[in-house]
């Protein structure tokens, strides 16, 4: 009965989100205490203060038809400008409310950003590991996922493999940095090459290629490392932004789309994206929430909560003999699978020790393992003689 | 540089919107009192008291960790277990959570269940005039929209006609009761007749047809008219809801799929369902938003305040020389144009009276409008000179 397409998806239904299903079974089963659920990336830092006294001074104070009503698809104006402010504050620009579409999360962005862009039989390029979801948003609208393998000491793009598998049906570049699953951030060095390769295959190909820049994690960041901006390096760029790591409010969906005036069809573009986020059956962003992350613009994130799970972590896994990337960003470590088939590794964790991680393969990277620590504080000192034991079991 | 398809949507991009976005501009222009806009379906009636109520209590008293955080893709287990209860006494069924899904507003929903059913190339039927969005809907999903015309004495489907329509490539039916422009609501009589030629049109065909009932206006019924509940009628059921109209909170994007248990490969639909919730973006209806929902199951729409404007506008039409339909629900008058071209008449409404209504072509019916009621009774009272005047200069 149910579409061809959905037959394949609900067989492989999410990993991740059937990983977020059993920890709560077996949280039941053996007390959430003993259960080390690293699998989904839902932030364990409450949301910062200013959430709360918004919120509770907006249901007070204002017009429930303005707080709860329909606006422009596009979000409310004093909202987008708000936002563009913050940014321009941020990063020297000079935004405005039509530079900015606010969406039902990034995810929410995203599509809108691919259904405006892409047509059937198009090609959307992913540097791998990716963010599973990825795939099925270029499915959404026919498109083709084409992955281009990262440099596997780094975890950077490849950017000789991305120039090599771009096509004349390529209209789409997803950036994601800091990276989910990955956990670096891309240095300037690298924005600044990919920027310039693109400008010559734009040139190429005869029409212009989109960087979607996916910056959920942009706020969570250690050791001082600054996060690019992308637009400064590459005009055709739009990036989607998410409040659910930095405020802390993934149930809520509520982000936004940057698109730059001097953005190629900038006009069309904008309108394309605000029928889009109707038509997808958006509509528009939760009412309430644009109002409340406008007044939080500024609230920092409490990067620390994360800084001294991923100190320990780091410390631990390493003493452990565990292999792993350079976490300088989200919330991710990307561990080296000890055999093989991660998905062994994977299930031995989970069986002899309640610990939940995700198997690479489901971010097209087989070998590797992601581990989400914006778990509390405890979860990691609990779960360390647990890891201990698999690295003593595999001999690391 | 926008896809094909966006370049046609652009730039016949909802007259609704923007008749809204004109409205603004014109309130700005003649002053908020001096314009009419009848043309958007956003409540007039502030949300109940018992929305504020729940936020503020939520939000002073329950974890915010839980509040924003995530949850399963079909919505808070709790949540979703009250509202089938609730469904349970108003209809005395015996849903649970598992027949429940929480989305992004009816939109949402609808797209969610055509993503799950529909494979390119399928065909979905609605009686037209409809709610123009369901040709985007459709189209989202590669599937064609058939319009099957009602009967123009009363705007109820016309059976002989829908059977008619029906091909080996019909998976989906949509009803619209109360129904969206026209205001009229489907008797049990009309609604039994249908699911018996489904049922017999299913066994010639070899596969089911689905009909999703969108139902956002559902509480919004006068004069004591039922609204039936077509699962009872009709075993491939699923109903769409909303709470934008019910509750008064279009902007917050929250409403609810319900797929009955005797529906065709149930289990296989409510995870295609999940799937489709997740990665078409939406991931899940806002958090803190279904907290409410639920705490308000049993609140009662002000059904008076519409019922009030309903009542002046009838009398006040009717005393003008219009020609109208039995407006028994949700809060659309559909009105015969007195010029063969509706648009014509929309046009002078809006140069000489400031008075904003929809042409009736935005929802596949020529030479009609719809005037959205749901406005203040002062807006209903002030705009009646300019109908009265209106309806003199058409001679009526």
């Amino acid at each position: 009965m149910i579409s061809d397409k959905m037959k394949s998806m609900v067989a492989n239904s999410s990993v991740i989100r059937a990983m977020f299903e059993e920890g709560k079974k077996m949280a039941v089963q053996y007390g959430a205490d003993h259960v080390f659920d690293f699998s989904l990336g839902n932030p364990n830092v409450p949301a910062p203060s200013c959430v709360k006294e918004a919120i509770l001074d907006i249901i007070e104070h204002e017009d429930s038809l303005h707080v709860h009503g329909y606006m422009s698809n596009s979000g409310y104006e004093e909202v987008r400008q708000t936002l563009a402010e913050h940014l321009n504050t941020l990063y020297g620009k000079s935004y405005s409310a039509e530079n900015l579409l606010m969406t039902v999360g990034a995810a929410g962005g995203l599509n809108v950003i691919f259904k405006a862009l892409l047509n059937p039989g198009d090609e959307v390029i992913t540097v791998s590991p990716y963010f599973v979801e990825y795939r099925s948003y270029a499915g959404n609208f026919g498109a083709a996922l084409i992955e281009s393998p990262t440099d596997p000491d780094t975890f950077y793009p490849d950017i000789e493999d991305l120039e090599r598998r771009i096509t004349e049906r390529t209209k789409i570049l997803i950036l994601n940095s800091p990276n989910n699953p990955t956990g670096v951030v891309y240095p300037e060095s690298v924005i600044r090459a990919i920027g310039e390769m693109l400008s010559k295959k734009e040139k190429e190909i005869g029409h212009p290629i989109f960087i979607v820049s996916d910056e959920p994690y942009r706020e969570i960041a250690f050791d001082g490392i600054e996060v690019p901006w992308i637009p400064d390096f590459y005009r055709n760029t739009v990036v989607g932004s998410s409040y659910s790591k930095s405020l802390s409010l993934p149930g809520e969906r509520i982000g936004y789309l940057v698109i730059p005036s001097e953005a190629e069809d900038f006009e069309n573009l904008v309108a394309a994206c605000n029928v889009a986020n109707r038509i997808l059956g958006f509509v528009n962003a939760p009412s309430l929430m644009q109002l409340v992350v406008a007044r939080c613009a500024d609230a920092k994130t409490d990067v620390e909560f994360y800084d001294r799970n991923r100190k320990l972590l780091y410390k631990s896994l390493k003493d452990f003999g565990y292999t792993f990337t350079k976490p300088d960003g989200a919330f991710y470590f990307w561990v080296k699978s000890p055999v093989e088939d991660e998905r062994e590794f994977v299930e031995y964790l989970k069986n002899n020790e309640q610990i939940l991680v995700v198997p690479g393969r489901s971010f097209g990277c087989a070998g590797w393992v992601r581990i989400a620590y914006c778990v509390s504080h405890e979860t990691i000192q609990n779960s360390l003689p647990g890891f201990e034991r698999t690295a003593q079991h595999y001999g690391l």
